[in-house]
């Protein structure tokens, strides 16, 4: 491949990727104007993780590797473009929706360069399989995101879906495997959370 | 400071910060439904730092550090929480800019616990200066975004606001400075934008 087709092939993936701007999720921003997009959600993800990485589950003498981190909750979502955001506690379309991302990192990450195309294939890869502190870390952030914005917008989002703290402790709980003292933080604002009605104990 | 109060610390700032989902700027997203957003904007500078991290001009035997270019672009717009989005090509807006943002910077990093506060001051300062490889690599990011957004929209902005070949030329050029093969790309792609009246000469 000469080196034009190269960045082109990156370019057109740079724009391809844009529609991730489109992408709705069910939390809505605070002040409660509208729906936050995935690429807002990635970019927050990725803030979170700088800032609250000393919180990430590591073995002793271990390091965290962030920009590998980085890396993941910037990618991790991409696949949504075409298969759209799955609401978590919505067990019907929960059923495909493996098969409808997978198709769609197939489609996606090929538009790449064949080393970048493995590169971001690895990565999703890693952060799905939530095996490594660095996936569990990005998967405690990712759980925890939208429960912060659900608590500072009134639960609003949580109501709409009749969601109960039951469901939300289950859905999240995986979140004290990447971050302890995150989950800990979790469960007493979920507690606040219940307290002023925006949540429902089922 | 207490463990739990450096957290609460952490997560004020991280709420803090969702606030940049409200700072439009003059880019239309793909589709051109709407302007974009600073935080997508990041986002979006993140994903093309990582893919495009080839192109940053380093000295001979030294690396680029991602890392670092990850942390100043997703942050290197958070002042605008603040100091609001200045238009690239408005004189006027760009007289008191660098007050409105300063201001901001302090405000809002200071939420942060102090070592994380002098982190990200750091950082924004770095980006601001456009010195190091890293910096200049991300301002060139910066500059180019937009472009590659107005190309793939028609020149709609530039059209709204009647900017000419010119003046891209002339506020885009130190894209050269920091990834030169980028600057090419987008030379050419300016002529393009001329020939299709995207974008007219002045």
């Amino acid at each position: 491949m000469s080196e034009t087709n190269r960045l082109n092939q990156q370019i057109e993936f740079i724009m391809e990727i844009d529609k991730l701007k489109k992408v709705y999720r069910r939390s809505f921003i605070t002040g409660g104007e509208r729906l936050e997009n995935d690429a807002e959600h990635s970019w927050h993800l990725a803030l979170m993780s700088i800032l609250l990485s000393e919180y990430a589950l590591v073995e002793e003498g271990e390091d965290l590797d962030l920009l590998h981190v980085l890396k993941m909750v910037l990618i991790h979502d991409l696949v949504e473009i075409d298969a759209g955001d799955t609401y978590c506690y919505d067990q019907e379309a929960a059923r495909d929706k493996a098969q409808r991302e997978e198709k769609a990192a197939e489609r996606l990450f090929n538009l790449l360069p064949p080393d970048q195309a493995r590169e971001f294939r690895l990565l999703w890869d890693e952060f799905e399989e939530r095996r490594t502190p660095e996936a569990l870390f990005a998967a405690a952030l990712d759980r925890l995101q939208p429960l912060l914005l659900n608590y500072h917008t009134g639960g609003r989002s949580w109501k709409e879906h009749g969601v109960t703290l039951e469901q939300v402790l289950e859905r999240n709980s995986l979140t004290e495997e990447g971050a302890p003292q995150l989950w800990a933080y979790a469960r007493e604002m979920l507690g606040r959370a219940v307290e002023k009605g925006y949540l429902k104990k089922g």
